[in-house]
Formats: C-alpha cells, structure tokens, sequence
C-alpha cells in the first residue's frame, strides 16, 4: 500500500501579509528552499516530495516512519520562520491514502488558525511489500522539437499545462491516482496497480482532450524511489523503442 | 515597456538521463535551488522571476542591464553542474517581449544542443519610466474555507489549477499578458496597461469557464517589485472593501 504525507504550513497566508505584505521574491525563495530541503530529507530516505501548491506538499512517504517524520517537522520548525503541519495516511489507492491525511490535519485546525502548529497525526505502513509503490513517469513525446524550439516560452508551458491539467483530472477520476507536474514536460503520477491498457487508456484521453502526445513508464517497488527509478528506465526503453508504454 | 527575460537550462533533458536516469529528488533539489538563487539575485535589483517550467524560466527584470545578466549567468555556471542561456527583450505587451527573448535564444541553438551554453543575447530597457511595468496579483476568494479546509489536497489543488488554467489562457489571449502560479491560491501576471474593465472581464470568464472566484489588486511601477508591492497592497484592498478588482 501507498503512505501519503501531506505537509501543511501553519497559517501561511495571514503570515505572507503581515504586518505588511512581504516582497514576492522573498516568499519564493522561502518557499521554494523549504521544497529543496524537504526534497533532500525524504528523497535520502527513498520518498518523493511534490511541490504541489508549496503551501501544502504532497509525499510518499514509504519507508520513512514516526521519527522521521517528527525529525523533519522539529527541523522545519527551527529552520525556518513557518512551522508544518503533518497528516499522514496509508491505502492501495493514492487518492484515499491523501484523503485520509488531509482530514487529520483539517480535523487538527483550520489552514489559516493561529492556534494550530506543527499538528502531526496518522498511522504508518508496517510490513513493507516489494511492491508497494507504483509510479507512472509521463512524458510529452518530442516536446523539444514540438513546441520549446518553436514556440515562445509561454505558448509552450500553455500546451504542456493543458496536458498536464488533463492528465491530472482523470489520473484522479478514473484510478485514484495522484499526478504532480515536476518541470519540463516531465509528470510523475503515483497510482494504483493499473494495467498496460489502463496506461494506454490515459495517454489516449490526454491526446484526445489536449492534443498532447504523453508517453509513460511505470515501475513499483517497497519505496517511491526503487519504484520511479524502474519508471524512468521503462521510459528510456519507451524512446529506445518508439512505444507508448513501457514496464520495468 | 515590460523587459522579459528568458533563462533556459542548456542540454537539460539528456543530462537527466546521463549515463543513467537521475534519482528524481536530486533533480528537484537542484531546480529548486536554482530557481531560488535566481529569485533573490533578480529580486535583490527589483525584479521577478517565476519557476514556469523549471528548466525554462521567466523573468521580469526592468532594473537588471547587460552586466546584471552576465554576472547571474556567470554565478550559475559556477555553482551548478548546468549552465543556462539567457534571451532578453523589450516591449507593451509582455506576450512580444517573451516572443523577443524566446527567438533569441532559439536562434543559438536548441535547448537540446550540445553545442550550445551560455548563449546570451537582447537589447535592454534603458529610460526608465514610472509606469513600466504592470503587474496584477490574483488570488482564489476563500480559499481556505472553500476547498483547503474541506476538500483533500489533490481536489483542492484540481480546482485552483483549472483556475489557473483558465486565466492563463484569456490573459494570454485577449490581452497578452503572462500569467504565472506562485504558490497557494496565488497567480501574479505581468500585463501589459489594462482597465479596471478588462480586469473584470477576466475574472469573469474564470468564474464562468472553471467555477473559481478570483479577486485581483493591480499595480504599475518602474521594476517589477515596485508594481508588484503596489498590487498587493491593491489585492489588501479587496480584501477589506469585498471588491473584485482594485488599482493601488
Ligand atoms: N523532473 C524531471 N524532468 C525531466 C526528466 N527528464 C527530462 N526532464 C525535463 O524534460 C525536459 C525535456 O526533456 P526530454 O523529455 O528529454 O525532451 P523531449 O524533447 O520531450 O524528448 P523525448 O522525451 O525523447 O521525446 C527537460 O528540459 C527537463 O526539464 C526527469 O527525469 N525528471
Ligand atoms: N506567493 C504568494 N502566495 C500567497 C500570498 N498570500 C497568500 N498566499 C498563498 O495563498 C494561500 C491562501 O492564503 P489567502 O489567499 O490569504 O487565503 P484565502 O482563504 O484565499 O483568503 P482570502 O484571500 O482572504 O479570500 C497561502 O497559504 C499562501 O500559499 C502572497 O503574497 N504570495
């Protein structure tokens, strides 16, 4: 089974304006180091973070248990001029694992309390399974040579966006799955056991609504990281070989 | 005028994958890391950038001349195992500048070229003028209570991002102008001199298309985080008079 974390920061939005509103590239570096650090901390452990809307985050969290976790959170806390809530639950499929961890930490306090910090509830998955974790790693075929040599920067990042909002919306529908936009033209999804043909299903929805031609590999493992690092070189053989969708 | 930077990662994709695929979270932690650098050396001298695609990113930088640029590029060759080429351009509507820059930097080479690093090329904004730039911060009504205190992340973040993915696309289409998610419920674009009309038209047709209320402070300056303090001072505005759009 999957174990999703999500990790709130505590009333961020009052805080971004007080007592005035703070300078916006401020809060991006903030922000976007904040992301860097959770990164390395979970990714040293085998997870994966996702940006998501870096107020909240999402990660898979196979392989890290209660004391990382509140490692991570004391360590945010001393670091940083936030502090981060943590909700964590455990499901075969992504979707009700975050729903689970969402409603901890919405049941600790509202996103925007002054009195709710560094929350932490959930339970953790135990009895590891070699394949626990399943990651899907999209790609959009050529997209060099489609759009980012062609087209000016914004009218590319358009087209790669309404794929990737396609995409995200039936991952989600259709399977429960999770899908995180990670930069370039590059989507990691987090999913449920889902068949070559389920793939293939996805990737025909995405160039029927957006015109988007998406390839994907798809690994598992006990971890996020054994299971994407299977993903990206199923997806190495999906350029070798022309095709569509591949499995490590 | 708006001056637009382009900054794009040279030979990004292949390096990914050389001589194997990348653990993915080390790939996170350096664009992030990097997109953070550039926020505070851009925003140091007045200027925006946002992380776009991460590979490709955009920059606001009236207020940042030719040396500027060289000593950024050159401190990101030094301190990070990628270099980036950087294309600059000058012009009303910010869609043109980005046209500009773009061409530029296509023109010296794919983004997947091994021949290419370190391209530079552009012309710069030189009589500053106090109504330079324009820029509009948007932001979701209530977010909090509406979707991050209900929903569970993902459903929340499906629904700000088809937000986006609507004003993105009008602001882009009807008025030129770059729009781009920074965070939480938050989109800053950078327009060219529009009404309080115009503003509203777009507010609308995201109400309309993708059922998101969005509310929007406007400001104008000679650099981008003067127009940008002023919006969301504008943005404050709304907050308190329950208005949809307000000029600083
Ligand atoms: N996060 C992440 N981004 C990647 C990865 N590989 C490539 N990218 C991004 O994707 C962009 C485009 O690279 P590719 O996907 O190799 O290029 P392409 O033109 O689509 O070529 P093909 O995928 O071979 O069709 C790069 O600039 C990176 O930003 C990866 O493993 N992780
Ligand atoms: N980048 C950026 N993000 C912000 C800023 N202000 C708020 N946010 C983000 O927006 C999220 C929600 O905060 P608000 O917009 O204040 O909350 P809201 O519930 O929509 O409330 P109202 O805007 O008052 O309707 C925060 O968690 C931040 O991530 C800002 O100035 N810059």
């Amino acid at each position: 089974a999957t174990q999703l974390t999500l990790m709130q920061i505590d009333n961020y939005g009052p805080w971004t304006v007080t007592p005035e509103p703070r300078r916006e590239m401020d809060l991006q570096t903030m922000q976007s180091r904040l992301f860097a650090d959770l990164a390395q901390f979970v990714g040293a452990r085998g997870g994966y973070v996702f940006f998501t809307r870096f107020d909240n985050m999402v990660a898979v969290t196979n392989g890290l248990d209660r004391t990382d976790h509140e490692l991570l959170q004391e360590s945010v806390g001393n670091r940083y001029p936030v502090t981060v809530s943590l909700g964590v639950g455990v499901d075969e499929v992504p979707a009700e694992a975050l729903e689970t961890a969402t409603g901890l930490v919405q049941n600790a306090g509202s996103a925007q309390s002054s009195d709710r910090s560094e929350a932490f509830a959930g339970s953790f998955h135990d009895d590891a399974a070699d394949d626990d974790v399943h990651v899907a790693h999209f790609d959009v075929n050529d997209a060099t040579g489609k759009y980012t040599d062609r087209l000016n920067e914004f009218d590319t990042f358009i087209n790669i966006e309404q794929g990737y909002a396609s995409l995200m919306r039936y991952m989600r529908e259709a399977h429960g799955g999770l899908s995180f936009f990670v930069g370039g033209d590059n989507v990691i999804a987090t999913c449920p056991d889902l068949s070559a043909e389920e793939y293939r299903g996805a990737v025909d929805h995405v160039a029927d609504e957006a015109e988007v031609q998406l390839k994907v590999g798809v690994g598992s493992g006990p971890t996020a990281h054994e299971a994407g690092i299977r993903a990206k070189h199923a997806l190495e053989d999906c350029r070798y070989e022309g095709t569509l969708v591949e499995f490590a």
